[in-house]
């Protein structure tokens, strides 16, 4: 077995091959932003996945490696598209790749990313590769969806938590389940097996979700990438602003909505106060304990999984790392 | 065998079918889009590739309506990106998609186009599905490609006449010979009849690209959807203009040069002045001998084809067709 260190390593050292490959491929003008995107890394999260689930069944993780890049490449691609979408001119503290190169270069880059990833599937030796490809589109229409959905909600005030949950459920949690399952698919495990690991991914990844809310207002400033508050200012509807709309009383609503509607507004102000509010309702508390219950969800199946308890090891490991509780 | 027109209107109620599954799909703004888009609709020239080359050998169309969507929906997705990325407005008299939605929707539902163009290939039974997706990637990441180096073109003045062929190829022409091979797969024909079905479509496809940069200049304007010398206002690099700056003297390389370094101008005058330099290098007549060139081309590869003549009478009507020769 290897650990999940061996792994990022394993990962790391592909990526870097395939950016070096893409900065000798013409056109540059397509080709380096797609190095650039990827090079943009971060823990490369979901090829681990691939590859953990994987080493459950198989140890050669070679020819899992297709699949793997294929994931991180389609990963990187939604991001790319997402930062034009959102405005957003950082990436990981790097101008994000529209924001260096221009729109219309990260429109195509992103484009090309997309089918690259489609390529990478194909190196793959796996017999089981149209059933591959078939959950691996299934899962990235589902993301497109996702982020439909996000932009959608951002201009609407009914959006309920169940609303919420099915909208991080595609948008985030699907591509960590499917990255498990690809892994299990291409290892050629049972078709039980598969989907429990599908649904133990899925549960870890709307309790990731959730943490990443709950990071956006109660981080800690100076181990945080980003500003404190993003969600708040952008209006996004989070788990705890929605949770907060349902439980607050007349008053604290009226709070909330009002900054929610304003047009101009110090940004500073909005999270102090808005935060006041989520303090006053618990909203951290019930964040943790909405955690916690996909957390111990994702454990209950995984504990379910007939394999060795040593062949889960890394997975655990995995799950902890994810909503950073054990570094 | 099937006629163009026949096969037009298989195609047409399999479009329509798909745009009503879209009208019920959500989230609505990803999916309506995606229908409006496909609802434009055109020749569908692609897909009536697609099931021409496949009942060159199989009679029952329905086996390859999925592979020809496949390549409708591709090509509407690079429509749909092109369009923003070009800030084209109008596409066939009708709003373009960025145009009606707004821009992140139009970037999403291509994304989302993309991904169901895969989506369609797998519904196809044929046993050589994983050649047929491997076909359709690498053909797509070259339509990029040749987007990629449409957008290089427009602010060089270092094109070459072989830099140019290249980019159509890759932008036009590398589609419509897939299509045709893509069909030829999913009727299981031989290696060397798709390839020369392939070599067939991509002469063909480059001939077609001249045209329309021949048409873009000299159509009949009450026939020509688009408003004459479009290329010409947007300095794009055509076979006219290239062929232009090639053999003429240096009096007339002046006049070109200083319209398309001029800033501001007057679009109609800088149409007629530089149709002007075309029309006295005798542009017109040189191009036609190109598109002659590879019309000639590709039916010469098509009469080698060992098969009975009749089961190649439609697709000579369709190179008579994509050229507009006879109707």
């Amino acid at each position: 077995m290897y650990t999940f260190d061996d792994i990022q390593s394993v990962i790391t050292s592909e990526v870097e091959r395939e950016i070096k490959n893409l900065s000798e491929t013409e056109p540059g003008n397509l080709y380096q932003p797609i190095g650039y995107a990827l090079s943009m890394g971060g823990k490369r999260l979901r090829p681990a996945m691939v590859l953990l689930a994987y080493n459950m069944f198989r140890d050669n993780l070679t020819d899992a490696l297709p699949v793997a890049m294929a994931v991180e490449v389609f990963h990187n691609f939604t991001l790319l598209h997402d930062d034009i979408m959102d405005k957003a001119e950082m990436r990981r503290n790097n101008p994000s790749v529209y924001k260096k190169y221009n729109e219309n270069i990260a429109i195509l880059s992103g484009d090309a990313m997309s089918i690259m990833a489609y390529e990478y599937l194909l190196k793959s030796n796996s017999a089981r590769l149209p059933e591959i490809i078939r959950l691996f589109s299934q899962t990235a229409l589902e993301v497109c969806e996702g982020q439909q959905y996000d932009m959608d909600f951002e201009s609407s005030l009914e959006v309920s938590i169940a609303d919420y949950l099915n909208m991080i459920r595609l948008k985030t949690a699907v591509l960590l389940a499917a990255s498990l399952k690809l892994g299990a698919l291409a290892a050629d495990a049972s078709e039980k097996v598969a989907c429990q690991l599908y649904d133990f991914g899925l549960n870890l990844g709307i309790a990731f979700q959730l943490q990443d809310d709950l990071l956006d207002v109660f981080a800690d400033q100076s181990k945080f990438g980003k500003r404190i508050g993003g969600d708040i200012v952008a209006n996004k509807k989070t788990f705890l602003l929605l949770k907060a709309l349902e439980i607050s009383d007349i008053q604290s609503k009226a709070v909330i909505l009002n900054w929610v509607q304003k047009e101009e507004f110090n940004p500073e102000e909005k999270v102090r106060e808005i935060s006041g509010v989520y303090n006053q309702l618990n909203i951290k508390r019930i964040t943790e304990g909405q955690i916690d219950f996909y957390f111990q969800a994702a454990v209950d199946i995984l504990d379910e999984v007939e394999l060795p308890e040593e062949k889960k090891t890394e997975m655990k490991k995995l799950a902890r790392l994810i909503l950073s509780r054990d570094h």
